[in-house]
């Protein structure tokens, strides 16, 4: 009954109001899984959990995972080398690898589900039975079928009916780190001057703001050029480009001599280095990703004399330390945003898991998935669909 | 007569309150001058200029320097390689280099006055004959025995009277750094844990707040450790102890698992990447210098996972972003501190240039200060007193 009701929402099909039920009528569950760290295409295994739904405790939802992103910053939770960590669930424990019985962890941590139940003293304002709702909460372990999970833990997502799953479902990572790296650290108006190594440059075109974007150099660069000013870049420079003086001259042109108050780096290295010269005075540096592995190098007389200012960003941390209100205005703009096509949806493909299939069937494929991923054969953002 | 009146003042004797007189009595003056950026000990020339002064502008002071340090900065100044440029005054121009009449820079950031004459418009409770003043913008070029000043590009010493003339010289650059560091980016409190490369730690013992001081390794490391204890420090850690992986309990111990949120950097380089790892979440890490000439390199990961924020510091830029007011406030903080031993006097050489010299022998006696400031030959702080 659930399948088919999801499926019509995966179709895009105005969904029926749902009618409140006994949550014991879904009693099974399957969950893709670790006991100990290490390379998830060795580590990770699909477990079909019976029995395990009651109904949620109070203040908690029961939620139907509709679509569960795998980002690169899983594998590093999975390898047990990021610095947020998962918890091991009592609920969950390992099965049939003659160490049953112990709790294990749940991966994922980006999801959007559907609100199957809701526990005790959950208000109707805040979420409704049918509701698409996104995980916040870091590493809350979102390579489920379902789960319950705390209400504090989920923002709903607004205006869902417009949204594709997709798009629902990749709404809690990278659009809300954009966005927020343009607004929490420089007040910056319309016509004002972002330098970039990675971020997205739609927001920033949508709010009138510039963006001088960074690249490598490579073969297609033209190409990878147009394509970038269609997504809203207003410029872009390979390093190559950069590192030559007379650049500094064309940026003036473009900046009408503005000082660029904004640098967002995901980069780190010495091409960041060179990204950081070009910043004005009083600007701020904001890093969100160290793509070269290699760390923030930046000379102190930028600190000194020009005032630099160097900060991280964090989009969990964002969520865990503003308020739930903070959270649901995020989610309302960003949606806006992507109903308006100011922020595009990333490429993806969907991997599901049907629920046909058997433990061990699951855990080949999910297990192929990171295989894959580790090799580079996926272009575009995995999302899980277990059934 | 000023030279007597101005050798009562250095002798520590109650000064006299001055009665306001025409300026036109004193006619000629010495700078230390340079036309073009090099070696000082070669560009730098001692000038006089006779019948240099006519009565101050309006809103400016006449004022006769007593003591005018020399600071590392200073020699970067004039090799033309510090960021902050002074201009060239074409009061003053170039005497007998077969380039008459060229204006030239005048050398000195710090350095203290006493008030000869005022020109109009300056209220007696901003400034009055007699008072003392350190002169607060950047690169007025103070290496002269007097000259003409905005009133606001200096700041009134308050309780000059209980002032040596060197602490009060030496006011205007390290002790409001050291305080405002510890001031303007963190609230720390009581029993709060800040680490350090190199700047003071008596402010912050003053105030109750611990400090970890790290030095280099030497032979004489137990004496210096007592002496920088002596000093206020809390602890004092070579970063050879730093580097070994026990430490980090040990300074656990010593913080009770507090967070250290405030770091001051000094150094650079690899040693100031160490230190950084000490920092606890939410801290900021101030720059007020590169000693080691090494870049600030950071790893990404303690920007994003530890939402740390790196900064700078200049003192100069804080005198020209500031009101008067905050300017007067410091000042008065500071003497406060000096007065009540709670502020170390550098120790210090005065250089007294005579004004029975001839331009020459001063010359030569300026740039042999500065050979032997480049040989490393002057272990204290060396102060000008231009007769």
């Amino acid at each position: 009954m659930f399948t088919l009701r999801a499926a019509r929402v995966s179709a895009r099909l105005p969904r029926p109001a749902l009618r409140s039920f006994s949550s014991s009528r879904i009693c099974s569950g399957r969950a893709i899984v670790y006991s100990e760290n290490g390379d998830p295409s060795t580590v990770l295994e699909a477990v079909t959990y019976p029995n395990l739904f009651s109904p949620p405790p109070p203040s908690s939802a029961h939620i139907r995972f509709l679509l569960s992103p795998i980002n690169p910053a899983d594998v590093n939770v999975v390898e047990g080398v990021y610095p947020s960590k998962p918890t091991k669930t009592g609920a969950l424990t390992t099965q049939g690898k003659g160490s049953e019985g112990q709790p294990v962890f749940v991966g994922g941590n980006e999801g959007l589900g559907q609100v199957v139940a809701l526990g005790e003293g959950v208000k109707e304002d805040t979420l409704k039975v049918g509701d698409w709702v996104v995980v916040t909460k870091q590493q809350s372990g979102t390579w489920m079928s379902e789960r319950h999970i705390p209400v504090a833990d989920v923002a709903r997502v607004p205006n869902a009916e417009k949204l594709t799953e997709a798009q629902a479902a990749t709404l809690t990572v990278n659009p809300p780190t954009a966005y927020n790296m343009l607004h929490d650290f420089v007040d910056l108006k319309q016509g004002d001057w972002v330098i970039q190594n990675g971020a997205n440059s739609a927001i920033a075109a949508a709010k009138g703001i510039n963006t001088i974007n960074l690249v490598r150099n490579r073969d297609n660069i033209g190409e990878l050029k147009s394509s970038l000013e269609k997504l809203g870049a207003t410029h872009v420079l390979t390093y190559d480009e950069l590192a030559d003086k007379s650049v500094r001259e064309k940026i003036k042109g473009w900046t009408q001599g503005k000082d660029i108050r904004l640098g967002l780096n995901c980069v780190g290295g010495k091409e960041t280095t060179l990204m950081a010269r070009y910043l004005g005075k009083n600007a701020h540096l904001v890093s969100y990703g160290a793509m070269s592995k290699q760390p923030l190098s930046l000379p102190t007389s930028l600190f000194i004399f020009k005032n630099l200012t160097a900060h991280g960003f964090w989009q969990s941390e964002w969520y865990k330390t503003r308020s739930a209100a903070d959270r649901d205005t995020l989610m309302k703009t960003l949606v806006e945003y992507i109903v308006e096509k100011k922020l595009d949806t990333p490429e993806i493909e969907v991997v599901k898991v049907g629920k046909d299939r058997t433990d061990a069937q699951a855990s080949e494929a999910v297990t192929g998935v990171f295989k894959g991923l580790a090799e580079g054969k996926y272009g575009k953002k995995v999302l899980l669909n277990l059934e």
